[in-house]
Order: structure tokens, then sequence, then C-alpha cells
């Protein structure tokens, strides 16, 4: 149970990044002020500050709950397509993520851009970043020995990343780890290539559906792994 | 000739270009500011409007001619290589454009991001952001039939993006201008996939060699456009 004073305290920072988002969806990231939202809601600057200390942090948490938004979408996602075929998976999923970042523009480029140049993103931010890409990873460890990838392999296999091999083993039980790792880094690179430029609207008057360019780059993405 | 009151006006042009470069890098787009520019070149603020109306035609002669130093730099690699494979020359031309951006990142952000929410493209920099893919176009011409992208490529037919066909035309002499165009829109998602997040830094602590990405997203690409 929480305590009246908890509830309170809950929904004044809902209301915050309520109207954080709002300010970002006016004007940008650069556009977030605290003094602006403190206004908008009415209450002092100094009463704001007791809830987030600065910009910054209010940031980290609309990033992490940005994060996490995604990863549920993509969750349901997964779960309805769990009988299907990994390439019919991966379809599906990649889709999924173009649908939520064409939804929620805002929060697409408060994760895939650099929300400001000081801007440091915290540690913890990146089990909830990982977060949004867990359900590929099963899809990732399906596909069989990937030649074109080896040296992008050899590079994880050797490197230390804090965190990814335990994530790569919760979320595709039994995968070769640096190959499912290699096929992430490389999926991340062809969904944002796509996607951020459609969210930017770089695409606009050049006469192709972003939907096929994001097929055919899943189809030869699948076909390099050599998914089922 | 040009009158000395003309190469004063092109000199004071220039400082306040290299202003704002300064200030971009500093603070990214969102910190461009007419008035900071001017408190930095000791002038008024109405003395600097007479040389940009507004931000935005600053914005665009920025953008411009960051298209345009892009274009050259991969012009210059292009004439090195010329006597090379399709295959070998897109390689070193995707190399000199990750090259340009990692050097430039200010400046690809200008380009290659959402410069404000509320800044528009005025149609006259299209030419020049084409520009910075004139290069790519003869190797793209180079490939056979190519069926992976056969709807993208019926797409492309079927639309009439202002100068779009003249633009293959002339840079891809006798190749098949749809193909050309699909192959552009496909290269573009892969390049700016990859390259975008090295420059923001979303690859940090991931342990691959963004490099190493890069050739096999560009291996892949030559493989499915069927290059020699």
């Amino acid at each position: 149970m929480t305590t009246p004073r908890q509830r309170y305290r809950d929904q004044v920072r809902t209301e915050i990044k309520e109207a954080a988002l709002g300010q970002i969806r006016a004007g940008g990231v650069a556009g977030l002020s605290l003094n602006a939202i403190a206004k908008q809601l009415g209450v002092s600057g100094p009463a704001l500050y007791k809830y987030y200390r600065n910009r910054d942090d209010l940031l980290t948490e609309l990033i992490i709950e940005g994060y996490d938004h995604a990863a549920h979408h993509l969750a349901e996602t997964a779960a309805a397509v769990e009988t299907q075929t990994p390439r019919a998976r991966l379809h599906a999923l990649a889709t999924a993520y173009r649908t939520w970042s064409l939804e929620n523009p805002h929060r697409f480029q408060l994760l895939a851009g650099t929300p400001s140049p000081t801007y440091q993103a915290p540690p913890e931010t990146v089990d909830h970043a990982r977060g949004v890409f867990s359900r590929f990873l099963p899809i990732l460890g399906a596909g069989g020995d990937w030649p074109a990838g080896a040296t992008l392999q050899e590079q994880m296999r050797a490197a230390d990343s804090p965190g990814a091999v335990d994530w790569v083993e919760r979320n595709a039980p039994g995968a070769d780890v640096p190959r499912v790792l290699a096929g992430q880094v490389a999926l991340w690179s062809r969904l944002h290539g796509v996607i951020s430029l459609e969210v930017q609207g770089a695409f606009a008057g050049m006469g192709h559906d972003p939907a096929t360019l994001l097929t055919l780059e899943m189809d030869t993405f699948a076909d390099m792994l050599g998914l089922p």
C-alpha cells in the first residue's frame, strides 16, 4: 500500500513528465525547460526541483520510460506471433518497431537521437535500451553459421560489454552469444537507417513506400543470417 | 571582378557562418542564435539581419554548404578510385562518407538530423542533397537485374520526383533509372544506419568496430545488387 503522500508525489511526477513530453513534441528536446514546466503546472521552480534535481534527471526518466514503452509494444507483438517462423517473426517485430516509432515520434527522437550535446545517458539506461531488442534475440539465435559476419562475431567474442552475455542467455537460451550480438548490432543499424529517416520526414517526395524498403531490408537481413 | 563592398559583405557572411558552426559544435543546432552571433562578432542585431533575414535562412545556407562539403570530399575519392570495380568503388565511397561524417559531426547532424522542429528545408536544398549521392549513381547502375528490389523499383518508376530522372541520367548515363533510384534509397538508409549511430556515440561499449559493420553492410548490399 502506498501512502496518500506517496500517491500525491507520483501524481505530480506524472504531470511533470506529461508536460515535458508536450514540450518535446512542440519544440524538440532542445525546447525542454524545467522552469517552463513549473510555470505550466503553476508550481514554483524550487517545488519542481524536489521532484527532479535537474533537466538531465528528468530526461533520464523519460528515456527509460520510452525504452520500456517500445519494449512493451514489441513484447505484445512477439506474443502474438510466437508460433511463426523466425523470418516471419522478424518481419512482424520490425513492423511493430516502425509503427511504434511513427506513432511516438517524440519518444523515438528521445531514444534514437542525441537528446542534447551535454547529456550523458547514465549506465542504468543500458538495460532498458537492451529491453527494446530482447524479443529479437531468439530470432537472431535461430540462424545457422553466418560467414559474412565472421569478423564482427570475433569482435563480439573478444569484447567484454557488461551484462551483454547474461542478456543474450536470458532471452535466447542455448544460442551462440557472439553470433547473436553481431546480429543485434547489424539489425539495429538496419532498422535505424530506414525508421529514423522516415520519422524525420527525410523520405518525403522520393516516391517509395518506406514499408517496402523495410521489408526488403529485413528480407535480405534474414537471408544473410540464414533464417528459416 | 567583385567590388570592395561585395568582398566585405562576403567576408562578414563567412564570419557569421563560422560563428554559427562554432555554436552548433558547442550546443547543437538548438544552440544557434542570431543574437548570440551578433554579440560574438561585435555587431548589432539589426546589422546581422541585413545578411540573414532569420535563423532559418542561415540554417539553409549552412545545410547547402554542408552537402557541398561532403560532395566535394566524395568527388575526390571517386576520382582516386575510378578505374576500380564497382564493388571496390562502393566500399571506397562509403568509407569516405563515414570519414567525412566523423570528422564533421556537427555538419553531419545538420544534414542528417532534424535541425529543429519548425525548420522546413526549402526546395533548392534538394539538388545539393542529391549531390552527396551523385558519385554513387554510376555504381548503382553497374549491377544487373535486382529481383529483391522489384517492388521498390516499381514504386520509383511510378513516382514523379522532380528532377530525379535528370539527376540519374546525368550521373549514370544509360543506366536503368528506377533501378538506380531504388538502389539509392536503400543505400542511403544502410549508410545512415551505421554512420548516424556511430556519430551519435550510440555504439560506445558494444565491442565492435563500426568500420567492420560498414564493410559488412556494403558487401551484402553489393551482393544484393549483383555488383561486379
